[in-house]
């Protein structure tokens, strides 16, 4: 149910109110279609020729190892975005690299950000940057809220 | 020495004195019996027709996944709690909701809280529960301590 | 790309400035020779008869088992250390313990004090120490910077 060799990743993002803080993290989840499953806490590569995907149902339980970004807040009212940025190379048998970020504040800034840390991680690496994807979102705490985005590795 | 497909899980809860608050930390998963193992922490689901079992002795330096409610303290005196609970469906084909919760306070509040957690969990899915388990500790703090109680999957 | 059953584990330090505090931390895994990797935080074993042995490349993207301790800053001039112990026990049939420390600080101090925690988490295990072995790394930040140890556990 562990996927040994990932070769697909997919986007996702969600965010949402809850009973408490670790209710809201559920209800993101949910949101973003993978609150059934048991994430794995990754930093942060997709393989080489792995592929993009668009998201797909996994199997209920299953461990899925995965990079986000995610953020919390009881204060109502309060903005809170969070984005990951895949960057992958010219050259195909390297790796792509994932960056997270999250935050108060818009959408918009949020993604910014991950999308120029992902950009400067491949230049860190010495790697042209074949293709940039990234997926952000912004949400506005009701009483207790959270936001999550995420790069899935699958199978 | 890491399980593909959870088929069983146990609770287990533990809480320690130790040198350091990482020390700490190992004391009280020694004390729930999971202090020789890798654990790798995961959010949070029991996996469909996984079965509860007595807690078992795990091999030493498996990699072991875990959902766990973990809290550390350099304030002698304190009071300190951490629970687990898990809440699973009639429907036996969907899957079970592990939630975590610790804090400053006793067991009694702690471990109804994290219940009560798990409860709006599967609410917050339209599922209807048809148990709920749960366990929780309490430490009150001598030098260095942590408590931590934790949903354990295996095979 | 996972490996099951670990048999070989190696340790390695980095540090670095970086775009964020994420970049920092990017690149220090760059350093430590396992930033192509998808590095699973676990706690804090190594398994019986596992065997060290010098760093080596690791397939890009593999998702790879590893105890470390991390940290990061943004005040420039500001000294940060990490550092891993691992004891390991006269019975080779028991498991090696791997203990990770970082704060402000210089290198010397950090590293006396993980392998003191290593000790201290063996003493509590009643069980005498073979061989003790430590990593560390000091890093003065520029700007936005990163430091971390490592024990990374692979087949």
């Amino acid at each position: 149910m562990i996927i040994k060799t990932p070769t697909q990743y997919f986007l996702v993002s969600g965010a949402s109110d809850g009973f408490s803080l670790l209710n809201a993290f559920d209800g993101a989840l949910l949101q973003a279609g993978i609150g059934n499953t048991n994430i794995v806490k990754m930093s942060s590569i997709v393989p080489p020729h792995c592929q993009r995907i668009a998201p797909v149902p996994l199997p209920p339980g299953a461990l899925v190892p995965a990079a986000y970004a995610a953020i919390r807040s009881d204060i109502p009212g309060e903005i809170i975005s969070a984005g990951v940025a895949v960057a992958l190379p010219e050259d195909e048998n390297q790796n792509g690299l994932i960056m997270e970020y999250s935050a108060k504040g818009d959408q918009r800034k949020i993604e910014e950000m991950v999308r120029n840390m992902a950009v400067e991680g491949m230049k860190l690496r010495g790697w042209k940057i074949k293709d940039l994807k990234s997926i952000a979102i912004e949400y506005r705490i009701k009483r207790i809220g959270a936001a999550l985005a995420a790069v899935v590795l699958w199978d």
